[in-house]
């Protein structure tokens, strides 16, 4: 059997700004459905489910941007966390029909991968197949890394998220609260403020482009300070964070998107770092590769809260492979409302 | 007996800039030498050597600038770390002609203290009186902080110092290449290039005046990157740092001498704090007095190499209380090699 299989390609690399289809094209080529095209050891996957997730700006940049990622290949697919069904195996232990997950999936309809990098997941464990590429998969583990391996949080103090609705906020409120925190967040819309208080059980939140003082946002919703502030977003927002923190207060760094799209040079610096001296502050940014060896510890944690039901995902569902380049672009215009997700089979199983 | 006693007082706080004589003003009082003045538990001390820092800046500052020490009271005596000598006494542990350590002295020619602040050195323990100033004192202890409990050096990692002929900058360079590390430092002056180099032990300095495109410096001064930056600046050197940072880099953040004498919304913003996340770089600032409980540790690992002479101390001695000021004003000019101290008695032994 022969398909047409869509796949996004790197075009050119992305300067400053938000990609668009000058940077990323959709490509078609004809696949054959067969196990004679496989090498040993590999599998046939149609994509099911594809993460969406800031980091992958970063990985189209024409130059060096602070994360320090490998670039993609021009005119190669790009690639994200995935979720899969084998439709031809050469691999003994993946048969037709199961369900993987794929860190590295290009985003495409179908791919080839070495079984190796997959992972399978079992369908009667009672947790979803969108929770491992959420609570379970990149979000979920950003989240539980930053809140709780370096924000170390204890019962009681006062825990700032900004980007709080994204894929990584939601589930990083959620632990803080489990952990026994104040929570608040921050947010670009006031629908998202209503979701965090009422879906999410954060404490507080607050529309940043209402409370536009962030000074006075942080004096209003922190009157004991902040002793953790989980940043999502860099420049002015953790300038502002800096005049409120507390003694020994805790900045773990998960990524900052109102910067990925600029050279550093124009980047919004930060001007009162000295008052992480006075405050014995520790600031740290932290990369997932570096704490896998924590990814089952992690596991076992998120499952336990899924299964008793104390962490809540919310999805916001792109539909079709063709939405993927729109779906990437809405990352960054605060529009959406939990972790962003492409459906690629429309008859996937969630 | 009778004497003059001069002492400096805050006479008005400092905005912006440099302290000068209006801020800070010479005031004369009698003071009678007699045990009949002292409460119980106190005595009277000539100071002799007083300790000039530039923590004391943000004490005399009209606003919050970071530090969060709190600020010395209008028309009182500033204080700071002293040497002096015990000439009346009301405690039975403290006897005339006794050398004690006052951490809080005024800047004053005499004073009375409580014992209970005051430790006694040992004429005989084959440790100067001045080492007790400034290796053993805050700026040998901030370097061992930074250096040896935050940096946490490992063989053969490349560690940068940043004033680095200044009190603080002289120990941590020498610690540095105690752990083994490979050290290289930012000085304001040829003359301390070459004092680093020649007397210090500093595998290489540079004059940030004559090289003064910071990134291009530590390309070439750190072909392997950096792992330690102790941060005394802040500013624009800590954002060139940010650019040639090694995985894992630790930059424990001392002080920031170049920012001190601004107001934080016109202090140098870092703009390029993103590089933390990909290189996950920790970054934290420090307070002496958090780190009490490792004083004694402290004591002993570095009059052990003192005794070893391993440690080279620099001192540069103003001499009178009259000069307070003007010391205090050098510590921001760059002019200054090694530790200031002002000689408050021309007689004290060092």
């Amino acid at each position: 059997m022969e398909v047409e299989s869509k796949e996004w390609i790197l075009a050119q690399y992305v300067g400053e700004g938000v990609p668009t289809s000058e940077h990323l094209k959709l490509r078609t080529s004809n696949l054959k459905i067969t196990k004679d095209v496989l090498p040993d050891d590999h599998v046939m996957l149609r994509l099911h489910w594809l993460s969406v997730d800031p980091y992958l700006r970063a990985k189209m940049s024409s130059q060096q941007d602070g994360l320090y990622l490998s670039q993609f290949h021009l005119n190669q697919a790009v690639t994200t966390f995935g979720v899969g069904e084998v439709i031809e195996s050469k691999h003994s232990g993946l048969s037709f029909g199961e369900i993987v997950i794929h860190p590295f999936a290009p985003v495409a309809e179908y791919c080839i991968a070495p079984a190796s990098f997959l992972r399978k997941i079992d369908p009667d464990s009672g947790v979803s197949v969108l929770d491992y590429i959420s609570a379970l998969g990149i979000p979920g583990f950003a989240a539980w890394v930053g809140i709780v391996v370096l924000g170390d949080p204890k019962p009681g103090e006062n825990v700032f998220i900004s980007a709080a609705a994204g894929g990584v906020g939601v589930f990083a409120g959620q632990l803080a609260k489990l952990k026994g925190c104040r929570v608040v967040g921050s947010v670009g819309s006031d629908v998202k403020v209503k979701f965090l208080k009422e879906e999410i059980g954060y404490d507080e939140a607050f529309n940043y482009n209402v409370e536009t003082d962030y000074d006075a946002a942080l004096s209003k919703y922190f009157p004991n300070g902040i002793d953790i502030y989980l940043d999502n977003v860099g420049g002015r927002m953790l300038e502002a964070v800096l005049n409120h923190v507390n003694s020994r207060a805790r900045i773990p760094l998960c990524g900052m998107i109102s910067q990925y799209n600029k050279v550093w040079t124009e980047r919004e610096g930060v001007r009162n770092l000295l008052n992480m001296v006075g405050k014995e502050v520790r600031m740290e940014g932290f990369m997932l590769a570096s704490y896998m060896n924590r990814f089952g510890e992690f596991l076992e944690e998120m499952i336990g809260y899924i299964k008793q039901r104390k962490i809540v995902s919310e999805h916001k569902i792109y539909h079709g492979i063709e939405s993927f380049l729109e779906s990437f672009g809405s990352l960054f215009t605060s529009s959406n409302v939990g972790k962003v997700i492409v459906q690629v089979n429309k008859d996937a199983k969630a």
